[in-house]
């Protein structure tokens, strides 16, 4: 059922498929790295099985290969950035680099970002800021799946937020989640298991909760983190919110139900209220705060406590964010990365359409 | 088993209570208008209620009422406070408009603050921002009550999040939420009621899930957000960790299980990592990212769309973040604040030592 590749065979041709609808080699290298993290740190419903997704995509007219990605806007510690619709995955990375470079100078830099598309996983792109001694956020809207608290409508998408925060022996804290109580990657492993969810997951197109994980073929939607009203869901629809505004209200992107959906078979929603989709970044340079050696010792001594935190029976240790990725991608860069049959097929069916090897 | 008083007189009572500790007028004054915001916007728990709490730990010598409240740090769009041990409620307005005023010039603020106290409710810091046609952003750590995912102790605060954001003419959003599935306040009023809690909110001193709204006192712990590993309670663990991180890492403050407790009766955890309790603060110009009005305008457009939303059977409509307390504080502007017998005993006790009328 599973066949397993060695990175550097995936990314190579992650790359050429790239190469093959237009981008540039700098671009299609960068998109294949950003893409492919998502399988290296064990996120596999973002890694390279979305890769035909993004070639539907482009057939349909809705990511521009070769975009002009620039800063439109901008003051000592912002900027505004238009993706031109290409890629998300590299116009991502450019302005994470905006906010990197807006925080050498002013301390800190906070870049929200217009026409773009899908970024891969926003740990990515959080961690660049860790090279540089700084504390990296990203965030982005997708497509709408989830229903606010007490509502029946898809008005917001899974709305990930990343925070990646250097320490000195220590590896870094690289907390990367979706603001619903689960991802719709996890429904679809059920759907294909054929399980059921727990409750808290999913609401019926009535809005009834609901343990079936086909639910959002049927109008059903996914619950904001927290799940019902008792248990917090306004809290991650909040949560949801913040991000939908930061990424696309500010920067003038697609916001709520407007964001474009990541299927082409769904047509883009009428009257837009904006461009593309949006995405949200923040960079903070650490030594804007205290010296970093002396906050990055507070962070060992940090991490290291909570590691050490006394567990429930059951459990060896209390993990940091970022731990059981980190162990994945050691593991994977070693050992391959293991794929489903659906996904080797789908990738084979893109390399006899682009005449490439896979 | 309620009396009701009005805003003024509250406030007049709270204001003289801490001229008596020793408050500057303008400290008395701006420390009983954060306080009581708690109680015009419905969160009881948070205003004068604990005003006993706060002059107990003045008794103790854990709260300086003459503070020298100030920057030890700062960058274009970045400072860190030193609160000098004084009242949350007068630190944390000082530094939020040191936030509003870097926001001014360099696009952003971002302002970590440390050895200050608890500071009432963190919407009201935020919403300071709305004015200025900013967004505010406010969090603080809070005394160890929260178990991380697949841990039995007692790690991190409820570390709640505020963010504000203005609208034209709408009302301003202002989420405003506590990290953990429920506030420690919900859980005294099960106490109080002899009710049991809903499964997700708390787990005894082994980690194992509980409805006794007493698990607290006998070693057992609040849950992250979400509640299980099912529900994504590593999430709501992330973003505790995070406001815990920036709070008091960033400032030099106690963070994790070394957060000094609300109460006096605790003793102050043993070798020190910080000086006193963190909060964080941001402030970020609108204009800083597009045209206010503009940014405004959509804003008013998304609140729109959300409040329409489609609902559920047995819900009118879907709230925006801030509805509900922004409807309680014209109540209770109007009507009066109604306090609790237990709290009403307390207010009473508090004037008679220091002779001043109720």
């Amino acid at each position: 059922m599973e066949q397993v590749f060695p990175y550097e065979h995936l990314h190579a041709f992650t790359r050429d498929v790239f190469l093959k609808i237009g981008c540039t080699p700098e671009h299609a290298q960068l998109a294949a790295t950003v893409l492919l993290s998502a399988d290296l740190r064990g996120i596999d419903s973002h890694g390279v099985a979305r890769l035909s997704g993004y070639i539907r995509l482009w057939e349909a007219g809705r990511i521009n290969p070769l975009p002009d990605i620039r800063i439109v806007h901008e003051t000592p510690s912002t900027a505004v950035v238009d993706g031109d619709g290409g890629l998300g995955l590299v116009v991502a990375p450019f302005a994470m680099q905006v906010a990197i470079e807006k925080a050498k100078i002013a301390g800190t830099g906070w870049v929200s970002v217009r026409h773009s598309n899908h970024f891969g996983i926003a740990g990515y792109h959080a961690m660049m800021a860790l090279r540089h001694d700084m504390i990296g956020m990203a965030m982005t809207n997708a497509s709408p799946l989830v229903a606010p608290t007490f509502a029946t409508e898809r008005m917001l998408g899974t709305n990930p937020i990343a925070v990646a925060i250097p320490a000195a022996t220590q590896p870094a804290f690289v907390a990367d989640f979706a603001t619903t109580t689960a991802a719709n990657g996890k429904l679809e492993i059920l759907q294909r298991k054929e399980q059921e969810a727990p409750l808290g997951w999913i609401q019926d197109k009535n809005g009834v909760p609901s343990t079936n994980p086909n639910e959002l073929k049927s109008g059903g939607a996914l619950l904001p983190l927290g799940g019902d009203r008792e248990h917090g869901s306004h809290k991650g629809y909040c949560l949801g919110s913040v991000v939908d505004i930061f990424s696309a209200v500010l920067s003038g992107a697609n916001y709520g139900p407007w964001a474009p959906p990541f299927v082409s078979f769904l047509p883009l929603p009428p009257d837009p209220v904006g461009k593309g989709l949006g995405h949200f970044f923040g960079a903070m340079r650490v030594d804007a705060f205290r010296p970093a050696d002396e906050f990055k010792d507070h962070m060992d001594t940090w991490i290291n406590r909570f590691r050490n935190a006394a567990t429930a029976e059951g459990h060896e240790k209390v993990l940091i964010p970022g731990d059981p990725e980190r162990e994945m991608q050691a593991e994977r860069l070693e050992a391959g990365v293991p794929l489903l049959g659906p996904v080797v097929k789908d990738l084979g069916e893109i390399a006899m359409k682009f005449k490439i090897d896979f």
